[in-house]
């Protein structure tokens, strides 16, 4: 998988960062998360494309989360889209998407579907599942983690010639988690050639919030954790009053959920410069990074 | 005043340009023609500031010419406004606007005023009037002509003196346009010592829409037209079905209303180079240029 940050800024946009909204190609598949104003200008900066399968996961019915929706809808139907396009979030997410088409003039070349979703498994498919989870900011706000299924164990094609298994059909067979039986009669059990399955990639995304344990619970042992850092460690007060985290708040959650590294977004448009977000969250967790508009991260497995 | 060109591409931004928005700074007033999404940031890159008095005028109810408003207003809120905002168009941008306050999560700082207008003057103070024109596009579409009042003509200091008039509050009258009486009884008029009133300025804005005389009559002898030019001539065709015109079109509505200066805006995105909309334009029209995101073009009085 691979992540790219078409918006980091926190609220307010700035010439370097645009608001809200994190892509994830995961094979020919889309998953977006939160779609800020701007959106689609830095899915043409990064070149995505307006074409693909994709899912949209909003966190919460802030502006700067959702206000990217409506013009992505617009500029997808000039090219002609067809593909249906998923969109979740809490309630409130149909009605703003209904009041758009009701109130601006276009026609929609693709069907739209939205589900309102709560706390628990608000995606699932044959490949990857994504859980919703409450964090604690001052409008109901999801966060959200994708997780993917295990992998079946590695295939060792020396022990299956070994066994006299035939390369072919069996091997696939073998190789889904299905016994098959040889023409001698034997009776073959995947794990006699297939090593133990293989955890899948998590990623978490976690954007307006003050510090939280829901978070940790939701993160455990992460790929990645986006999470938000909106304010630098001496504006504590203000982040609480806010709702929101600060930087070295959020490198504690990624330390207690033990996430593998942890990426700094949603940054006030007071810092131009966001190095003391990084300096103050490093020493509380050392794999961090402040994340920029346009930056692609890869997500390898980790084996 | 000074015309600044937030967003200049059609339909669809591109990495270059930014969704339809006109800033024109008068004195310590903002107004906005359009505002397409994208807008607050353009803002923000122009440095144009958000609490300044503000009418904005809606063309149409097309996402790329009013998507940005909402993102306009929470910015606006976040920066603590207080000072209402006017927001102008055709049917269905007052039903918009409390769309978005109702389906979006914000709270306004300043009150929203929303006029529906039509055909004729759309607001009018001691200093200017913006008149609205239907043109010729595939949904109610409005241009907009921004006239200055005519200012009193010239005070000559000289003349006054040769006349006895003490310099002071009887200057200040006549420069007003009123009669005095001077303590030897003599009647002094203003036009003994004032020359002739002089024209204001005039700045028309039209976007989306096919050729037409309504502009010609909307924008005579304006000091700048700013017009659409979505398509080159070679897609005349394509113009018609759109509702669109070609930069050719848009230059013969600058010969025929003798405007003095034209700019071409909404350029196609399929336009990287848009030399050739030049090209065709100037044929027909010399004084035009091809806007550009964040150009800024001074309008003086002409003397």
């Amino acid at each position: 998988m691979q992540v790219i940050f078409l918006g980091t800024s926190g609220g307010i946009p700035t010439a370097r960062r645009s608001l809200s909204a994190i892509a994830i190609k995961r094979g020919a598949e889309l998953i977006l998360f939160d779609c800020g104003e701007g959106t689609q200008r830095q899915m043409i900066l990064a070149k995505i494309g307006f074409c693909r399968k994709t899912r949209i996961f909003i966190t919460h019915m802030h502006g700067d989360h959702v206000l990217g929706l409506p013009g992505l809808f617009q500029t997808m139907s000039m090219l002609d889209r067809t593909k249906r396009l998923d969109i979740y979030g809490p309630a409130g997410i149909r009605n703003f998407v209904e009041a758009i088409m009701q109130t601006v003039r276009f026609t929609l070349t693709f069907p739209i579907a939205t589900y309102e979703v709560e706390e628990g498994i608000a995606y699932r498919d044959q490949e990857y599942e994504v859980y919703a989870a409450w964090v604690n900011h001052n409008v109901p706000t999801l966060a959200y983690a994708l997780v993917e299924k295990e992998r079946p164990g590695k295939f060792y094609p020396e022990k299956a010639k070994k066994l006299g298994i035939p390369e072919g059909p069996l091997w696939a067979k073998l190789k889904r988690g299905e016994e098959i039986r040889l023409h001698d009669g034997r009776v073959i059990r995947p794990k006699e050639v297939v090593g133990p399955s293989r955890p899948g990639r998590k990623i978490v995304y976690s954007s307006d919030t003050k510090q939280t344990d829901a978070i940790v619970n939701l993160a455990k042992n992460a790929d990645l954790l986006i999470h938000e850092a909106t304010l630098d460690d001496k504006l504590r007060e203000k982040a609480e009053e806010d709702g929101h985290s600060t930087a070295g708040q959020a490198a504690e959650i990624a330390a207690k959920a033990k996430v593998k590294r942890l990426f700094l977004f949603h940054i006030s448009a007071r810092y131009e410069d966001p190095s003391i977000l990084l300096e103050q969250a490093s020493k509380v967790f050392q794999h961090v990074q402040v994340a920029e508009d346009l930056m692609k991260v890869e997500v390898p497995y980790s084996e």
